[in-house]
């Protein structure tokens, strides 16, 4: 046991329960970076304990032998002020640990093994490198549909949950991603609420997009709400399109995606179990999943589509959900925005039938609303499509996105964009025979989306379009003249090709 | 390409290209935690370039938005002061990093990818994370044989080495390891050189044992010495025991294991390569390896110990050494004394022949000397044990012992203890039936060693031997009450089994 001063450190950089210590006092307790060292702080009632991660100091003028560096959060945690002292003593390893180690080893975990590492990874008790090390023992050895499950099962456990009672009809739909744009979330929701139907979305923010549907929606209305609000607001209006963040469903997933993001790791079970996880916590039982396939994007052939397709209804059968996959075009954007407000604006168009209204925006909602319209019975077998286009086109679907938007709290029915632009023009006359997704989704990012909302491109050409020398084939929103001009720097030959 | 402020951080914890950027300034160059960034600073001549490893801090008050985070040593590879200007650009991922992904995947890597990986582990340019990701994939998949040959072959050669010429005969041993105690190193290299022989011996520090033979050796002598004033000591005198550090020989080995502990894993090839490294930087062609065998050791049964053995030898012919592997009891420690000085103790004791002299210590290190003599054809067949208990007995060995110590830089032939010590007593009569050697390790750690080198255990009793109640077992040195009291709380019935 050792007696130190607590200094604290402000920068947050990796797991938040780290406590530094100077080599010599790690020596004395017989320790190495990794391990758990046991903090105790104040006395009587208020004596709290806290089990930290260690890393060690080399460095002579860093930490001092007196102290003990502990990341702003164990020092809140602790509840110490300067001047305190903190006892450190020895405390094991979490159990957490040793499964993992047996997951590397290639031994399948049954659900406890994985609650365990599931419910250590949303308390932050285990360090990016084990996490690591739990990503790689499940990409090189896989995980079996029943840890699969098993994982879904607790990543739903460790996080909150929406309940909409037993026998009700919950809708959702997905998809696994890849596609800039491709915001289709925000025309299925409408559609089939308009119908009466439960669909209660709960979205993601942009990992490495420039745009999540949380974000895009963000700009039209509040997208953070709790759980118990979100529950009205469906029993209200049917259905909301809201950040899944804000609710803590399957919180377990953002953890690991850091310990993924190095290798651009993706083990397909935790994929599944990530999606799979968030559907069963919103409450959902008929679940549409859209993957598209092209050499762009995630799955890149059909076969292997094919083959993450019946995982996928496999562990939908097994969870007790209603699951349809279908394979999509994932070679070129789906609509014209780029970015949160011009996603936005896009959608709004296409709600309302103007003009300008993207044709593949609304032809592939339609499309999905009415599949998941037929797997609820609400449509007859091959009548879905029709149910869907009527209630864009009569303008129903766009009055009930209002509904939903002011329901969750309006901002705008058309939001702003940022206020520098520039248009990207073609060299040379042809038809658009390629889109570089990568790097529209690259150039959008840079102008500054998703943190500057009104930032990104706007695709004024699509594939099989014929472009005229001159013509604009896109057009780039900034904030600022350097944030533009650092995106220009990413214009050139490869984002469009014309044929 | 951004224009930020340096900030020096002085804690380093981890990599040492590390540089800090606040959530939004990440941001604007799209950038995630573990990506690489290009820093530049100074002009004309004084221009310097470093490319380091992103972290990325949220919390509001540590970095600052007008500043780049670098730690100690980045700072000082920038040569930037206060008040400087860093720029800050993109920089694409080692390529590395594909190598580590592939060798996850279950490929096979060549030398050149090997090469890329050790090159970049050894220069600091791979994050732990990723880091363990190798790790992860050599545990998972192994290293075939050439796959070893290869590392081995990258270790050495991205480290120094010496040369004895062509033709020379070397002698080296290697232990494993696990076993406390066990310093019969520092009694065959007399043994050997004492027969004009040429034993050039770089040891490692304890990593987890409470004295490696270095720290053991330093307790008598220098022992971090340069590689040209080895050359000349062993010119001189016939070898040297010196701490393997000193020299660089295989210097990628050690920042592998702060990625291996974690989860204490330890590929086979790994080992394989970074003591056929070792070996192979100091120049050696005839090697004795000792597995020790045992149920508290690394290698638990007779059957893992001989692939490990036939493994070692194949290798050993590849790389064109001879190589001969023992099995060894592993089941108690060899010698009495446990910590740096209390080794070297018994290992003068044990050379000089002294009544305490540790008869196991003494009959180990004549068996191996001798097959090394037999190895090498100095001793014919069946022969080189007698050889090898003759130098012992006549003091030859322990004159090339004082010759070797006098040619490193003599500190003591008898080093200083800890003042303070304890001594344990048997609670009942009977026979030591077991000595269980984590406790061992542990106890003479938490008590000082290796960092106090007067710290550590003396084992008054050995396996096999009679013990009456209220006679030492053994006797605890610690250089203050704190540590001694410390290292107390780890004696208990379980250290010793009398029965």
């Amino acid at each position: 046991m050792l007696k130190l001063k607590p200094k604290r450190i402000e920068i947050t950089t990796g797991n938040k329960w780290i406590a530094v210590l100077q080599q010599n006092n790690a020596d004395k307790l017989d320790l190495h970076p990794g391990d758990r060292i046991e903090l105790t702080a104040g006395k009587g009632k208020n004596k709290k304990i806290v089990n930290a991660i260690l890393e060690i100091s080399d460095d002579g003028n860093g930490i001092g032998d007196k102290n003990i560096g502990l990341f702003s959060e164990t020092w809140n945690r602790l509840g110490v002020k300067k001047g305190d002292i903190v006892n450190v003593g020895l405390c094991p390893k979490p159990l957490s640990t040793i499964y993992i180690r047996e997951k590397l080893t290639g031994q399948h975990l049954d659900y406890k093994k994985i609650d365990f590492i599931i419910r250590d990874v949303v308390q932050e008790d285990l360090s990016d490198v084990e996490i690591a090390y739990f990503v790689a023992g499940c990409f090189i050895h896989g995980l079996n549909d029943q840890e699969t499950i098993d994982l879904t099962r607790s990543i739903v456990r460790n996080g909150s949950r929406l309940n909409f009672g037993k026998g009700k009809i919950v809708l959702d739909k997905h998809c696994i991603g890849g596609v800039p744009g491709n915001r289709t979330t925000m025309l299925i929701i409408p559609i089939c609420t308009s119908l009466g139907l439960t669909m209660p979305k709960t979205s993601s923010r942009a990992i490495t997009s420039p745009s999540g549907t949380a974000d895009t929606m963000e700009t039209l209305a509040e997208v953070a709400i709790p759980a118990d609000k979100l529950m009205k607001i469906a029993k209200k209006v049917g259905g909301f399109i809201a950040w899944g963040g804000g609710v803590d469903l399957a919180a377990a997933d953002d953890k690991m995606i850091k310990a993924r993001h190095p290798l651009s790791l993706d083990p397909e079970g935790m994929l599944l179990a990530s999606i799979m996880a968030k559907k069963f916590s919103a409450g959902s039982n008929h679940v549409l999943i859209d993957i598209p396939v092209g050499e762009q994007v995630k799955i890149s052939n059909k076969k292997d589509g094919d083959c993450l397709k019946k995982r996928f209804e496999q562990i939908g059968k097994k969870l007790g959900m209603k699951v349809k996959v279908i394979l999509t075009d994932g070679e070129e954007p789906i609509g014209k925005g780029i970015g949160p407000a011009l996603e936005a604006i896009d959608v709004m168009n296409s709600l309302q039938g103007t003009p300008d209204a993207s044709r593949d925006l609304r032809e592939k909602a339609c499309e999905m609303a009415g599949m998941l319209l037929e797997m609820c019975g609400k449509a007859k077998v091959g009548k879905g499509y029709n149910m869907a286009k009527e209630q864009l086109e009569s303008g129903a679907a766009y009055r009930q996105m209002v509904k939903i938007i002011e329901a969750q709290g309006k901002k705008t029915l058309y939001p702003k964009l940022s206020k520098l632009k520039h248009a990207v023009k073609a060299l040379k006359s042809g038809s658009v025979k390629y889109i570089n997704n990568a790097l529209i989704a690259r150039i959008a990012r840079v102008a500054g989306a998703p943190k500057n909302a009104g930032a990104g491109m706007w695709l004024d050409k699509k594939l099989g379009d014929k472009v005229k020398k001159g013509e604009v084939l896109y057009t780039v929103y900034a904030d600022g003249q350097e944030a533009l001009e650092r995106a220009l720097t990413f214009t050139n030959d490869g984002v469009y090709k014309i044929g």
